[in-house]
């Protein structure tokens, strides 16, 4: 077990409440509000010379892909910010914090502003809050006899990463997909009253839908051929195997992976991308044929 | 300007919704849950050698004097932890955070946890968030004719610190007023109906209380004679005018400091210490000679 893995299973040791729902869950729910904390730290989750303000636009989008699992409107953040030696790389991440707050009509409600030792790596932290006006989906509800949906197309910002990293040639929709995700959030309201079980698609298809299996006690079996593609990633890797291997496992997709009976009819589009099944654990297959899982399932920071 | 003052300016700029309240206050207030979020790096808030669990303590106290302050109780807190090179440290933290959820019977919700880059600093954060029954007060409220009023004794922490340094000899009493606040969660809620501005102190009696006369748009006026201190500050440093602006300078007190109808019948036990008048800025007397203001007036990070 990796060190944040035994950190996280202390922390779960204390979070006894009912609304912490053992830690599980990308969110808390408290009096129908839902709560959402993430962090992120420089050289670890943004590169160096990723632009602040898409840095800005990411630390918000993600945490609103927290509420958008849960079916919440976003209602507020409070920003965590700490300081570091370039006020230029300020500049621009305000801009891009009011950008992303006016996109998604989400005010600053307040937070805190610290200043780092000189050459500390920037960390920043965001807590976003949001309204439910239901109940809010869990990753723990999935049930044998669902089927296994995803929205959008996957594996778009793992290939806008590797232009980031300058190892390929930069398409601008792609990379767009890595520095400014799309939290799905009417997507997630009109799911939410339909939907068992759902979470968004952070770390890795894969990983994540092994995350549903394991929280539900259910087992899960994805149809490779079936998870969806975008044209351009397409054109940049094809569609065979190895590609889809490559989508599902990137991570930092923010699309909705959700269980609902399959006889459901879904208010919103997505694609049907596998079964839930009595059982435990998740299993892969293309056009039929077993796949063995990948060693890394998606990724895994640290 | 600081860098850190002209950075908040600007996210003053993009906090243009009410319950924001302009980030004038410690504490944003949304569908009657109050909530706060503060991060606290090492080397600047905390020393490398201090023991973990009371860096633990401390970060959930500073945010629960925040919720003091509304009048708020206590629903609960997410996390943002980065991970250091540290196992014990992280063992430590833990059990300090325990205890300190505990003792306030604080549910842990939430949050994330990160790894950092070997070498980089400590950064912590937490959100707090807690249920008001009553209206919030703000440090906006103080009108000319309030008394101004101050929970518990001033400067204990201060020389507490001076005691963490290895500056002078350690008292335990103390040593604990600087690394184990205690929030004033039942006095904030007693005093939330009878005041018309609250805030905890946090930075420095001087400075917060000048910081409540510019929020108000008020004058006030501190009779430093009054200002309370405990028998182990005064074993200490005695009671004259240097020690009683050394204690109402030094920040980290962590109590309630208020302005009320001069005629109120306060529901807790509180000291007068001052005035509110018409006008505006901060006036110090000592026995009723006028005093002039220290060139620093609390502890401004960075």
């Amino acid at each position: 077990m990796s060190r944040e893995a035994a950190f996280i299973a202390a922390l779960r040791g204390l979070a006894r409440h009912p609304a912490a729902r053992g830690l599980l869950d990308d969110a808390a729910v408290l009096d129908g509000l839902v709560l959402t904390h993430d962090m992120i730290a420089e050289g670890v989750h943004f590169l160096p010379d990723d632009p602040a303000g898409d840095v800005a636009w990411k630390l918000v989008a993600v945490n609103l892909s927290d509420l958008a699992a849960k079916g919440a409107a976003p209602a507020g953040v409070l920003l965590g910010y700490a300081l570091a030696a370039d006020s230029r790389w300020e500049t621009d991440f305000l801009a891009g914090l009011d950008a992303v707050l006016a996109a998604y009509d989400v005010p600053l409600l307040g937070g805190d502003t610290v200043s780092l030792p000189a050459g500390a790596p920037r960390t920043l932290g965001l807590t976003a809050i949001g309204r439910t006006e239901g109940p809010a989906p869990s990753r723990t509800g999935a049930r044998p006899g669902d089927a296994l949906y995803v929205t959008g197309t996957i594996g778009d910002a793992g290939a806008g990463l590797a232009m980031a990293q300058g190892l390929i040639a930069a398409d601008p929709v792609l990379l767009a997909a890595y520095r400014r995700p799309t939290p799905r959030l009417a997507d997630g309201r009109a799911l939410a009253p339909v939907v068992h079980a759902m979470m968004d698609v952070s770390d890795g298809l894969l990983l994540d839908a092994a995350r549903m299996a394991e929280a539900s006690g259910v087992a899960i079996a994805i149809e490779l051929e079936a998870v969806p593609l975008s044209d351009g990633y397409r054109a940049l890797n094809g569609d065979g195997r190895e590609a889809r291997l490559s989508a599902a496992t990137a991570g930092d997709d923010y699309q909705l992976l959700f269980a609902a009976p399959a006889a459901a009819a879904l208010p919103v589009p997505a694609t049907r991308i596998g079964a839930v099944t009595a059982g435990d654990g998740l299993s892969i297959r293309h056009h039929g044929e077993a796949v063995a899982p990948p060693a890394r399932l998606g990724y895994l920071h640290g």
